[in-house]
């Protein structure tokens, strides 16, 4: 994009144009999270990954249904960062050679992917408000809920790892 | 890294990976933050990202000050996360063709990378606890609250720049 004209002139094109982008990402996330319950040892973890992964399905739901409520084509735009974001956590993983420091490095990965998300539908929140558009902020506050709910659950997880190290 | 062997056995080999990692990430938005300031159009917004550029030099001296105490290296590992991140923002920004959309564009791609430091910054901290470094965790604590107070300024501009939109 962006070679032969400059596509992005409004605030809602920009608003799609992000909606595609986390579209993009949500797919590549849902296809990453089996991977993370293999690579897990905690038992817990592995569930969080699983139900973290029946709710990405969600996400990708509430995200066709915005894309039918502004009458736009439900497209995909790649994303460089969740593609680096997913990209790093595949190679520290692969440097890894303890169970209990995987756990902490698959947890510390996870968190950031969250973050990535609760920024990005923060972002998709505010300007549906300005766009008037309240239908879809009411989709996404939905789901960034959920990316937070997922943050803590992990941050509870890394505690409780480190209290399991304790007791061993 | 891990072709030949693996590299990571420790907590404290990951807790020193994530270090270089992050202070390859801060190197890579001291030299990014300039671009910004020269595309921003709003006054408040380049002044947020110059304040900005001023602080990451301080989280750089206070990475290096870290190593320092761990008796390690100031080496860098390359952080595919916030390539990926700062390609993103690059790309976007390209394609807008408008002053008040490039300033909410711009806002969003700073605030995904501060949201990315945050997560990391936060690992750093629980990790360094764990491994009794109360000395790093400290330093790092200061950093985490800059982070988390620019993520706050953008958002406060943010509603800043849709007020100057509604009153033109």
């Amino acid at each position: 994009m962006g070679f032969f004209s400059k596509d992005i002139g409004t605030l809602n094109d920009l608003f799609l144009h992000t909606m595609r982008d986390i579209y993009y990402a949500e797919k590549k996330i849902v296809k990453a999270l089996p991977n993370m319950v293999d690579k897990a040892t905690d038992d817990g973890l592995k569930t969080v990954f699983e139900r973290h992964c029946d709710e990405t399905e969600i996400h990708i739901e509430r995200l066709e249904k915005a894309f039918q409520m502004m009458g736009a084509e439900a497209r995909l735009v790649s994303c460089p960062a969740i593609e680096g974001i997913l990209d790093e956590a595949d190679e520290i993983s692969g440097d890894i050679d303890d169970d209990m420091v995987m756990d902490a490095a698959l947890i510390a990965a996870a968190q950031t992917v969250e973050h990535y998300e609760i920024t990005r539908y923060g972002t998709l929140i505010a300007w549906a408000r300005e766009l008037g558009r309240a239908d879809c902020a009411a989709l996404f506050e939905e789901t960034l809920a959920e990316e937070r709910a997922a943050d803590h659950t992990l941050s509870n997880l890394a505690e409780r790892r480190i209290n399991l190290k304790s007791a061993a």
